[in-house]
């Protein structure tokens, strides 16, 4: 009967809703071990709107973040990663996972953010000055950023330093027209120059790059020597990588997609790097080198460094997070010349002439 | 006879010019004796204007260096000052007094420069936004600047770090007016707090601004709060002492006797401290506190500090003595936040509080 059949309906629908949840249970399960910490717009949220590029940028900083830390305590079974997850009163909040003071890394600090907001004054006169129109009403620019930023310190001389940064961008003008751009890159400092790792680190990259467009990788490559340009000492911060900003075109898709392949080529990049030298033994003189080239990470990040600048300037920031990109330990001696035809000397010449590691 | 008496009147003359000579070397002998390396302008050049004010502020800025530099020297006998003599080529030059690694001090740098030639572009913006008008001739603007400026980081946390800056600046603007300013400043950045010598520092600050107007001590003293601010923190760099800057009145030799003074208080303020604490023993643990406060020395100075972005800013500055003012080890962890009533938190609380010391 009517009443039969009324019933058995409820059941369907109650054993749906029953099934559903049970699917919604285990995706969070799933997602809260795939990651460091629940994203910081909730799954429900970006479930709801995972059709927009800003939930799936999310995800794969998420995932970037997770993939980097795991392989990262992989190779320092000793230490582990602290993981901090906080909120900004302003709008949005972030996810720090930091390992101090480990057996192989000295400090690696693999952050996600997803900020949102109104621009502060400062920070939209610094991108007018990159050419954005910009349009405000009433002064007032709502924005959205997110990325993922890492920087990794490992304790022998012999491993190099790695930093990546993958970041999404929006700003709504006055008129309602959203802004958007991508931008980030992966670059890596040695103390000593390996030929080797050299190559493979911006092969890998190249690889990456190349799958998109083949005039990514030289244009992004050069980018990256440019930006990270100490000028004050005639230097550049290592041997470089790949770097890019304000990008927008040829779609949202694209580039993203493109952005999606750097982030996976995080790990394969370093990790075998740090794997083939973090037992490599070394002297007090190459932990001493080691300890000036901090010096000079320190000295890029602070007085050049547009993300840092960027982060000191945006009220609410988290200091602890933006900082985590410098060393645990630093030296700065007065007049320190090495020897010519020292191995000092030889990755300086790297540092001041670029060279083109792969063709 | 005549000629008697012009063989009379040219012996005269001949005496009366060996004497002068012999005077000059004396002279000449004294001063290389009192400095530690000739000044940049040359003795007889400085002899020849010997009244104008760049002349006077220059022999004081050499003395000032040389009375600090025997001071410390004294204290830690084992080690010795590098001296450098440095030109620059667009105008000028400088004289570096580095200790480094001695017994009792870290990194010790005395620093004069005496420089001269076209203000930079961006020089000159930084100035016009400090409320200076600067009308430039085909936009060039001739400056000469001098100074002597100190920053003496010691080993035992127990001994504060001290920093001094005396400085004299001159530009011509297109019709031909000169702007002239003083500046300077003395400040104390202990690891931790001692009362007694934070007492003692203000105080003698104090005497010597007392003598020129009592308005001066309280005024810069503030001002010195201010300008040591880390504003990302929340702290200032330390515990204060005096800062001023763009000072033109009531006259020209009026700053320059009250600079002179505080220049003769540099000693007397910093000295005594040292002396009292050098042989204190310290933990380990207070040993890793200085030096995670060394890293927001060094925050500071690269973030904030109008001196050093002058410097680096400047074609041709030499970098190693702008530098020198960075310690020679420093530390940043992740997070570190000083247990509540510990010794540690008692000296935060007066960075994020400044507090009166005299009265």
């Amino acid at each position: 009967g009517t009443l039969g059949g009324l019933g058995l309906a409820l059941g369907l629908w109650r054993r749906q809703a029953a099934l559903a949840a049970a699917r919604e249970d285990e995706e969070e399960k799933e997602l809260r071990q795939r990651f460091m910490a629940p994203p910081v717009s909730g799954l429900r949220e970006l479930r709801r709107r995972r059709r927009e590029l800003r939930s799936r940028m999310e995800l794969l900083i998420m995932e970037t973040q997770a993939e980097m830390c795991r392989a990262l305590a992989d190779l320092d079974p000793g230490a582990s990663f602290a993981v901090d997850s906080w909120e900004r009163k302003e709008g949005g909040g972030g996810i720090s996972c930091v390992l101090q003071d480990g057996e192989v890394f000295e400090k690696a600090g693999v952050n996600v953010s997803v900020v949102s907001g109104l621009l502060s004054e400062e920070a939209a006169r610094q991108m007018r000055s990159r050419g954005k129109s910009l349009k405000a009403k009433d002064g007032k620019l709502p924005f959205c950023a997110m990325g993922v930023s890492s920087v990794i310190h490992p304790k022998n001389p012999h491993v190099p330093t790695m930093h990546f940064n993958y970041r999404y961008f929006e700003i709504e003008e006055a008129d309602g027209t959203k802004q958007w751009w991508f931008g980030g890159g992966t670059d890596l400092t040695p103390t000593y120059l390996n030929e080797e790792d050299a190559v493979h680190f911006h092969k890998t990259l190249k690889e990456a790059c190349d799958k998109h467009d083949l005039k990514l990788y030289p244009k992004y490559k050069k980018w990256c020597d440019d930006y990270f340009y100490i000028k004050h000492r005639g230097e550049r911060r290592g041997i470089g990588g790949i770097f890019f900003d304000d990008v927008d075109s040829p779609s949202k898709e694209e580039v993203f997609q493109f952005v999606k392949s750097c982030a996976k080529a995080v790990v394969p990049c370093y990790i075998p790097i740090v794997k083939k030298h973090c037992h490599d033994s070394f002297t007090p003189e190459e932990k001493l080198w080691q300890q000036l080239r901090r010096g000079r990470y320190v000295e890029f990040n602070l007085v050049y460094d547009r993300g840092t600048k960027f982060g000191l300037l945006t009220p609410g920031s988290r200091i602890e997070s933006i900082l985590m990109s410098l060393p645990l330990t630093a030296r700065w001696e007065y007049m320190h010349n090495p020897p010519e035809s020292s191995k000092e000397a030889e990755i300086l010449e790297v540092l001041r002439n670029p060279k083109d590691w792969v063709h």
